[in-house]
C-alpha cells in the first residue's frame, strides 16, 4: 500500500476527527472530513456561551504528537485543585495532586477545535467540507451517504477507508446496529441526572468575580454545581440534578421563584454571583448523561469507530476529550506496527484500546458520585489529606487514583483504574479500621514513610487476591 | 380498582407469559394473550429435537405458586451433577451440592409450555390468540398492533395495561427504543460464542446411551459441548464454540470432514453416540449467545417487560427460565401489596427486582467460563471438594455459590453472587496461600469444623472490606 495514494475519510470534523485529519494529513494520507455543522470559525460564540473542557496530560501528548504545544498553551487557564463551596459559602481548596506541577487545565472547546482545523486545512492533502449531514454508512462497501445542509443535495463518497469520529449520536455507529450484518455489542446508559448549562458573566471591569484557578464544586450529594474558567473572565457554570427525585429536581424546577429558592437554599454564594441565573436557566437545554460502549468498532478494513462514537462518556472525570485524543495516539502506534493492512490496524488498535475506554466510562460514573458527595465526606478528606502528602514527599512513589488516571499518560486507564481502586480501597479500610490515621505529624517524614509502607504493602494484597479469584470471574 | 374489570394483555405465550396469565387468571383479572408462533400443542415435535432445560428451586417456587408442582414433576428428570468428560474419555461425577435433596432437573421446553398453556385457558377470564405477531406497540395508549401469520390482516388492541413476555426480541422493547420519548438505558452484549443443538438418540431398545441423572459436560478450555436427558431416552446435546477463534471454529467447520476430526479428536465418546452427528451439524443453525439489559421496564402503567425481554441471559447457570418463573413470584408479591395502581406496581416491582436479573446475568456469563474451563483445573476442583464435604457436614451453616443461586429461592440473585463470589475469592485465596487444604481427613467433623470457621471468617472480611470501600465506586 502506497500511503500517498490511499484516501480516507472522517465524518465529523470535532476535536477528535480534527486531530485525526490533521495527523493523517502529517502522515501523507489523501485526507477528506465531512462535518453536520457549519464552519465553528465562521460563526459567532458569543462570551460566556462557549463550552470549556478540562484538558490534561493524556490529551496533551496528542497534542505534543502533532507538533501544536505552544499554540495550545496559550488556550489553557491551570486549575490546581477543587474549590469546595458547602451550604455556607465556606470554601476550601483541595488540590488534585501533592506534586505541584500537576494540575488540570480548563480550555475552550470552539478555540481548540478552530485551531486543529486551521493546521488541518493548511495541509495540501486534507480537505474539510462543512455542512455535510452523513445519513448512513454502506459499510460494505466503505460508502458514506451525505446530505448537504444548504443545498439539500444528497452525494455518495466512497473512500479506501472510513473513520466516523461522529460523537455520542454516530451515523456510522446506527448503521452498524440497524444494518445487523455482524454481532454488534452495544449498550446506551443514562444516569438519572441530567444537567444544564449557566454562566458567570466577567465583573465589570473584566476580572474574574471569583477564583481563577479551581475547578469550582458545589457538592450537595444528590446534586451539585460545578464552574470552570474562561479566558473572557466568564465561568462556564453546569447544573447536575436527577429529572425525578428529591425535593428539588428538573421536573418541577418551573418557576423562576423556585428555581431561585433552590439556589438560595442551596447555592447561595453561586447565587450571587448569577444575576443572570434565572433568564440562563429557562433558555438553556436540559440534556442527559449517556454512556455508550460498543464492539467491535470496525467492520473489516472498511470503517472505523473513534473518540465518542466509539465510547461516549459522562463529564465527571474531565477525560471526554483527553480519552479521544489518546485514541489519535494509541491508533498512530498502531499505524506505525501495522501500516498497510487497514483490517490488521483497526483490530489491533481496537483489542488494545477498548479495555481503556470501558475503564474511563467506568471511572467517569465513579466521580461523578465522589464529585457530588464524597467530596464533602470526612473519611474522602482524611483520604485526600493522606494521599496529598504522600505525593508530596515521595513523587516518584505514589500517585492517587486521580493522579494514575489524569497525570500518568503513559499508563493505561484500566491499569489506573485497577491499581487506583485497590488504594482506594487500602487506605478507607485502613483508616476505617484504624491501622492508618490523619492523626499523625504530617511533617514527619518517618512517620509517613510507615504509611506509605502499608498502603503499598495492603494495596498489592488486594491486587494479589483479585488476582486469584479473577479466574473465576472474567 | 375492581380487579375483575381489568383487562390484561399479555404478548407472548412462552413459558413467562403462560405462567403470568395463569397467575393473573387465578387473581380474577381478564387476560388476553397473543403469540406470533403456532399453537405449540397441535404442532409436532420430533423426538430428540425437543429443546430442554434446566429447571430448580426457584422455577419450583412459581410452579408451587400456582399449584402444579405435582403435575410439573412429572416432566422432570433430576440430574444430580455434573458428568465431566476428559479428551481420554474417562469421567467423573461432581455434584451440585453435598446436599443430597438438592439437584436440579432437565425439562422438556415443549411439555412444560404446552401444560401452562392448558391451565391457563382452563379458566373462564383468560383467552389465548395464536399465530398473532406483534408489531410494535403505542405505549402512551397501551395498544399493541399485531398481524396474524394466517390472514394477514393488523389488528389494534388496547387494554388497561399490558405486559410483553416475548422474549429476547421484545417488540415492546422495540419500541422502547425507537420511539425515544424517554430515557431508555439498553445494552446488548454478545459473547465471542455461539452454539448449536445436536442430538444422542435412544438406544434401540429405548435407553439412554449414557449415564441418564447427571448433566453430561466435555470442557475442553475455549469450548465444550454439553448433553441433558430427555424423557424419550436421548439427550440433547450443544456445541459451544467459538464463531474466529481457535483451531477449529464455526467458520471453518465447513465439511463433515473436519467436524468428524474436531470431535474425533476433542470428544471422542460423545461421537460414538453420535452416529447422527454429521447430519445434524449441518442441518440445524448456528446461534448467538447475547444478554440485554435494560431499564426501565415499564412505561408508567401502560407497559412492562417481563422475562427475557426484560433481561435475556445466556444459558450457563441453567437460571433463564428460572429467573422468568421468579419474576412471576416476585410482581405477584408486588400485586399483594400495590394492587389497584398499576404503576406502582410496576415501579416497585421493577425497581426491587432489576438488581437480581443483572446479577443473574453476570453469574451466567461466569458461568460459562467455570463449564468450558475451570471444571477440569485442579484448584478448582479443590475447591469444590471442601465444599462438598461442608455442605455435607455442616448443611445449615454452608452453601457454596452454585446453591445459593440454585437451591435456595428465598435469597435474591445478588445476595447469592456477593456471598458466592466472596466465598469462592475467601476458598481460593486461601488454598492457594496453603492457609487451608484438601490434604485433611474429610472423616474427621472437628478437623472440618476448623475450615468452615476459616471460609466464613474469611469471607465476611471480604464482604466487609468492599463494603467500607463500595462507597467510592458504585
Amino acid at each position: 500500500m502506497e500511503v500517498k495514494n490511499q484516501n480516507i475519510q472522517i465524518i465529523g470534523a470535532g476535536l477528535c476527527g480534527s486531530l485525526l485529519a490533521l495527523r493523517l494529513g502529517q502522515r501523507g494520507y489523501n485526507v477528506t472530513v465531512f462535518e453536520m455543522r457549519t464552519d465553528l470559525r465562521k460563526t459567532d460564540i458569543s462570551a460566556g456561551r462557549s463550552i470549556n473542557l478540562a484538558f490534561s496530560d493524556r490529551g496533551n501528548k496528542a497534542i505534543k504528537m502533532v507538533g501544536l504545544e505552544d499554540k495550545v498553551e496559550k488556550l489553557c487557564i491551570p486549575m490546581n485543585g477543587r474549590m469546595i463551596h458547602d451550604r455556607e459559602s465556606n470554601t476550601f481548596l483541595s488540590n488534585y495532586s501533592g506534586r505541584e506541577y500537576e494540575y488540570i487545565n480548563s480550555i475552550s472547546r470552539g478555540g481548540l477545535n478552530a485551531l486543529l482545523l486551521d493546521e488541518a486545512e493548511a495541509l495540501d492533502n486534507v480537505t474539510i467540507h462543512f455542512n455535510k449531514k452523513c445519513k448512513s454508512v454502506d459499510f460494505e462497501n466503505s460508502t458514506a451517504i451525505y446530505k448537504d445542509y444548504l443545498t439539500k443535495d444528497e452525494s455518495k463518497i466512497t473512500s479506501d477507508s472510513i473513520i466516523a469520529t461522529d460523537g455520542a449520536g454516530s451515523a456510522l455507529r446506527k448503521s452498524y446496529v440497524t444494518e445487523r450484518k455482524f454481532l454488534f455489542s452495544y449498550s446506551q446508559e443514562y444516569l438519572t441526572h441530567g444537567y444544564k448549562e449557566l454562566c458567570i458573566l466577567p465583573a465589570e471591569n473584566g476580572d474574574y468575580k471569583t477564583y481563577k484557578n479551581a475547578l469550582h464544586i458545589w457538592p450537595r450529594g444528590d446534586f451539585m454545581v460545578i464552574a470552570l474558567p474562561n479566558l473572557d473572565g466568564s465561568f462556564t457554570v453546569t447544573l447536575f440534578l436527577s429529572y425525578e427525585e428529591g425535593e428539588y429536581n428538573f421536573n418541577n424546577l418551573t418557576t423562576p421563584e423556585i428555581v431561585t429558592e433552590f439556589f438560595q437554599k442551596e447555592f447561595p454564594d453561586a447565587l450571587e454571583l448569577m444575576p443572570n441565573l434565572v433568564e440562563d436557566f429557562f433558555e438553556n437545554p436540559t440534556a442527559p448523561l449517556g454512556t455508550v460502549k460498543c464492539s467491535p468498532w470496525n467492520y473489516k478494513g472498511n470503517t472505523l469507530l473513534m473518540g465518542d462514537s466509539a465510547h461516549a462518556i459522562v463529564p465527571f472525570y474531565g477525560q471526554g476529550m483527553n480519552a479521544s485524543f489518546e485514541d489519535v495516539v494509541e491508533f498512530d502506534a498502531f499505524l506505525d506496527k501495522n501500516e498497510g493492512n487497514w483490517e490488521d490496524v483497526f483490530k489491533a488498535y481496537s483489542q488494545s484500546r477498548k479495555k481503556d475506554t470501558d475503564a474511563i466510562a467506568d471511572l467517569a460514573i465513579d466521580n461523578f458520585h465522589e464529585m457530588k458527595s464524597h467530596v464533602g465526606q470526612a473519611i474522602f478528606q482524611e483520604k485526600r489529606k493522606i494521599e496529598m502528602a504522600l505525593e508530596k514527599e515521595f513523587p516518584n512513589n505514589y500517585s492517587s487514583k486521580y493522579s494514575l488516571v489524569t497525570f500518568n499518560e503513559n499508563i493505561g486507564y484500566r491499569e489506573a483504574m485497577l491499581r487506583g481502586r485497590a488504594q482506594d480501597k487500602a487506605i478507607l479500610n485502613m483508616l476505617s479500621d484504624g491501622d492508618i490515621s490523619t492523626n499523625i505529624d504530617f511533617k514527619d517524614k518517618a512517620v509517613l514513610k510507615i504509611v506509605l509502607d502499608k498502603v503499598i504493602a495492603e494495596t498489592n494484597n488486594i491486587l494479589e487476591d483479585d488476582m486469584v479469584a479473577k479466574t473465576m470471574h472474567h
